[in-house]
């Protein structure tokens, strides 16, 4: 597949042109020939900024290859709204936070010619800001052979780190990297500015980790911390461990009474 | 100050042994004849292999400069135990987690003819295992006019950022920088292991956030936690946060009911 991609720009159907989808032209540019579909004006100016082609849905689900980039709570929509229009033997991939809901909403609303194979890209607009090569990629094989080329293209032509698993496997390890991640960065955020003067190295490490999620879309942590069937067990655990450890240091510093915690 | 201290070795003194008490007597060995002391056997046996002087408390706490390294708990015992044997115009510094609590202790326990500035080295073992040079360090004048040589021994000596500021605003800033961190690398660390397969750049700074404090020893986290005033409502507004987070996400996820989130 990867001779094919590189020796002829095939046509690719991109919908959703939000950040990521912008991140994703740029990288698929090279080898292939990108239409892309977004009603949101900010996503046409952006088209328009990175040259490319605008195209109404159905011309774009036209395409041999549809890469969906858009919100989870959208896929059922869009998975309706494609299905009329893909080719036969169309191979349809999403690049969704979560992979069950996904995994499910397209296997039931797409056509059986289709070909399926959801990604999950575990880097963004902040942490691929130098280029995507050595960032990794999770991928579950849907349906259809068409798994093994894809993975082939992202390893070699992308220079990813393909990860092949399923989406349930991958829902639960991601309900732990991206769940506890965005949660953490997001409550700290509320809280306020960071501290620039007295840091240590592990608070800068944290904010770091803070500053790379914090500008991303509602939609990103909606799928992350709602649409993960197994985050609201890890928040809960999370949030168990970080009350017993408040009220344990709060009685340490109750039973310290005037001794040296409350000395001044 | 810093001519004489790089001219001829002066007699330093320094009260415990730990981790950090280790990693300032490698930082000050070239400018100080260190003699050390800390019940502790493996304090002890450091001391052998760093080549430090084991001495008595009353030996250690004859000279001209004296600092205490052991945890905030134990700051009332020590500073009544060498109280008696500091020699007139001591400088007697510390370097604890928390800058209230110890400084309202010294202040009230040791004799008035002795210096004392507290100072807060803002990394460990973990984060200056390179060297000490270029990282922060607090200071906090309290008693004396031996605050500006100190500042300019540590910061043209050893290479340190120095930050000049009051027990109080010391407190307040870092009740968030470490508050935080710690709390969220404790609670992080007692969920299990980190995930390391399909990891975020974001996750993998948050869990190295957690490496560098996740061996420190308890009584860092319960100066941090337990003996910073202000920690307790940083703590209160974290958890905060938390909850109306996650609770926010439970309720999106039981309105989606059937439509994706739940959809397999």
């Amino acid at each position: 597949m990867e001779q094919r991609l590189t020796n002829s720009k095939r046509r690719l159907g991109l919908i959703g042109f939000g950040a990521f989808g912008q991140l994703a032209a740029g990288a698929l540019a090279r080898d292939f020939a990108i239409v892309a579909h977004d009603p949101n004006p900010a996503a046409r100016m952006a088209m328009h900024r990175l040259a490319v082609t605008p195209a109404p849905l159905e011309t774009v689900a036209a395409s041999p290859i549809v890469v969906i980039a858009a919100p989870v709570s959208a896929f059922g929509q869009i998975a309706a709204a494609i299905a009329p229009h893909l080719p036969p033997g169309a191979l349809v991939c999403d690049v969704g936070s979560v992979k069950m809901a996904p995994a499910a909403i397209l296997d039931a609303a797409l056509p059986g010619h289709v070909r399926i194979v959801a990604t999950h890209p575990l880097f963004g607009p902040q942490s691929a800001r130098d280029g995507v090569a050595g960032r990794k990629i999770a991928l579950c094989p849907l349906r259809g052979a068409s798994a093994r080329p894809v993975e082939r293209f992202l390893a070699r032509r992308l220079g990813l780190d393909v990860i092949v698993t399923t989406p349930e496997q991958h829902d639960r390890e991601l309900a732990v990297v991206q769940g506890l991640t965005h949660l953490v960065a997001r409550a700290i955020t509320e809280l306020g500015p960071p501290q620039t003067r007295m840091t240590t190295l592990s608070y800068e490490r944290l904010m770091e980790a803070v500053a790379m999620v914090r500008d991303d879309a509602p939609e990103v942590f909606a799928a992350i911390e709602r649409d993960n069937p197994f985050a609201a067990d890890v928040r809960a655990a999370f949030l168990d461990r970080l009350t017993v450890l408040s009220a344990a240091n709060r009685d340490q510093r109750r039973a310290a009474g005037s001794d040296c915690a409350q000395s001044q």
